[in-house]
């Protein structure tokens, strides 16, 4: 089997660090493992499971200078612009993290459960969805194949640490008292809860709130598929809940859909009187589903409610960059 | 004007404590305020805004040895179907917090903003609605004048406050570290947040979840009201969120909504891009409503999604206990 060489882009932070360490737990197939990050990052040392990593400045050069096979790039949507596509150019193969490209056309957007199959026509880049998004349709995958989604309407409850490390310490300072300062959030986030994740657009939706639909519509191959979403950041240090009602084009009874839930791949379905909430499901791959039930709004057994939990550092995001990875190298070694 | 003998029963607790510093906040006229609590309160001394008041017994017999023109009770269930029906016999006017006789057809259940008529066929017993409940219909109750609500998608984002005092402290000790037992919640509320308020009934939902449908569907007249709720409980002190998609039987334009908001009784309607959240709102009775837009699912102008804000303790359940009986004098005076 072959190993591969490979460069984290933004290896100081949450999601890179994440990624890193689950290289390390799946004994992914790595030659060299480089780190880069800004210049402020250069030189540092980072440890993680008891081994030393030096940390490089990202540059252009690097992409020359370096031999490199995959990137996993966990950099702002800016460097990615400006970094990707200098190393898909020299055919290494990217996993994005950032939604620069997400709606690229030529981008492919995968969940390797959902859509493993669009990895086929990738031209180097691949981009990792949107945290909440992969949360949720990690959810409504099984359902979907069943009866497919017309719409959804979700709400979110958001971990701090969805605005990385500086979120966490904005929580934590604010909740001991020892320093008040509203940075990373636009209000104060201790005992508060702040129903804005990014800008809003004219129509009075966030950034964050209009992925779940664009997002959606690519990875699920269904451009009619709407999604009305309320994004809400939560004083909760790790791991996305989702509190989502679905409508679907045809009947679909609770005990089928449990049925589905219980088999599908990635999830672990929860049935009452018990229920998944962040600190359950934290620091794990699975995506936690339960709180199934009926829509009391319709009696055409064509919606149901739910409510789904996961580490959205794991899944919604490292895990499932290293899942496209992996799936990457099964393709590689089957053609 | 009249002076009243006002006793609140369960004065101990935090709607009881806020119920007198609401009288003593709005000059509310009461000639002697008697306070009533368990036995283990019995004797203890209250301060509020500096005056002194000692907790008594509540017994059956304290309806016979007191002069009580006015009850308001904030006791269990339990307790309420024990010792209220006894003051209604004996002609006192009782304003109930609990859930007891909400549903009672011989009990009004008041919003006074919303349906101050039914206060007029009381039998001495007034019910004060859920507190979600409460901010959801405060949120809507002018948009259902201009077109009838058919249904309502909710999920909430509830304060521990809405578990009373020990609440408030389970979260804090979880938070410090202090203490880190599970009582007052299924599960540990210090950075988690949890989907289940009260216990869950054979469809799956909770006995938090059902109240605002079967309460809306009394406070606005309509028996064919649907409501889809989620309740979830987050680490915040105090004031409950709740994040709505509303369906209307006719069209409505985001201007028009916007317009009856910004002049209905009792709201605030703020603009993006600002919007309220649980800080800005608390120890206010106000309910705060804000990030107003189209529904993204429905093209027919017929349905809403906003986001609203009240503290719990206030306009969910305190003030609007005390609005009731201002609207019960004022309607004594009148007649």
């Amino acid at each position: 089997m072959k190993n591969y060489n490979i460069a984290i882009l933004g290896a100081t932070g949450l999601v890179g660090l994440e990624i890193i360490k689950i290289l390390n737990e799946r004994n992914f197939p790595v030659n060299n493992l480089y780190l880069f990050a800004s210049k402020k990052s250069a030189g540092k040392e980072i440890n993680i499971d008891n081994k030393k990593y030096i940390v490089n400045e990202l540059t252009e050069e690097i992409f020359d200078n370096f031999k490199i096979d995959i990137v996993f790039s966990a950099i702002s949507n800016e460097l990615s612009k400006k970094f990707l596509p200098i190393a898909a150019k020299k055919n290494i193969f990217v996993i994005d993290n950032s939604s620069a490209f997400r709606l690229d056309k030529n981008v492919p957007l995968i969940i390797p459960e959902i859509n493993p199959e669009d990895l086929d026509k990738h031209q180097n880049i691949i981009a990792n969805p949107n945290c909440a998004t992969i949360i949720g349709l990690m959810a409504l995958y099984g359902l979907n194949k069943f009866a497919t989604i017309n719409s959804i309407i979700v709400s979110t409850y958001q971990a701090v640490s969805g605005a990385g490390i500086n979120g966490i310490t904005e929580l934590e300072n604010q909740i001991s008292n020892k320093n008040m300062e509203i940075k990373q959030f636009s209000k104060q986030i201790a005992y508060n809860i702040i129903p804005q994740i990014g800008e809003f657009n004219n129509e009075g939706y966030s950034s964050e709130e209009i992925k779940f639909q664009n997002e959606g519509r690519k990875i699920l191959h269904n451009d009619k598929l709407l999604v009305n979403c309320t994004c809400v950041r939560i004083p909760v240090i790790r791991s996305h809940s989702e509190s989502i009602t679905v409508y679907f084009d045809k009947e679909i009874s609770i005990e089928k859909a449990k049925e589905i839930l219980q088999f599908q791949k990635g999830i672990k379905f929860i049935d009452l009187p018990d229920f998944p909430t962040p600190i359950d499901v934290s620091n794990k791959d699975t995506v936690f589903v339960g709180r199934l039930r009926k829509n009391t709004l319709s009696n055409d057994n064509k919606s149901l409610t739910l409510w789904c939990v996961g580490d959205q550092i794991r899944k919604g995001a490292a895990s499932n960059a290293v899942d496209i990875a992996q799936l990457y190298i099964k393709k590689m070694t089957i053609n």
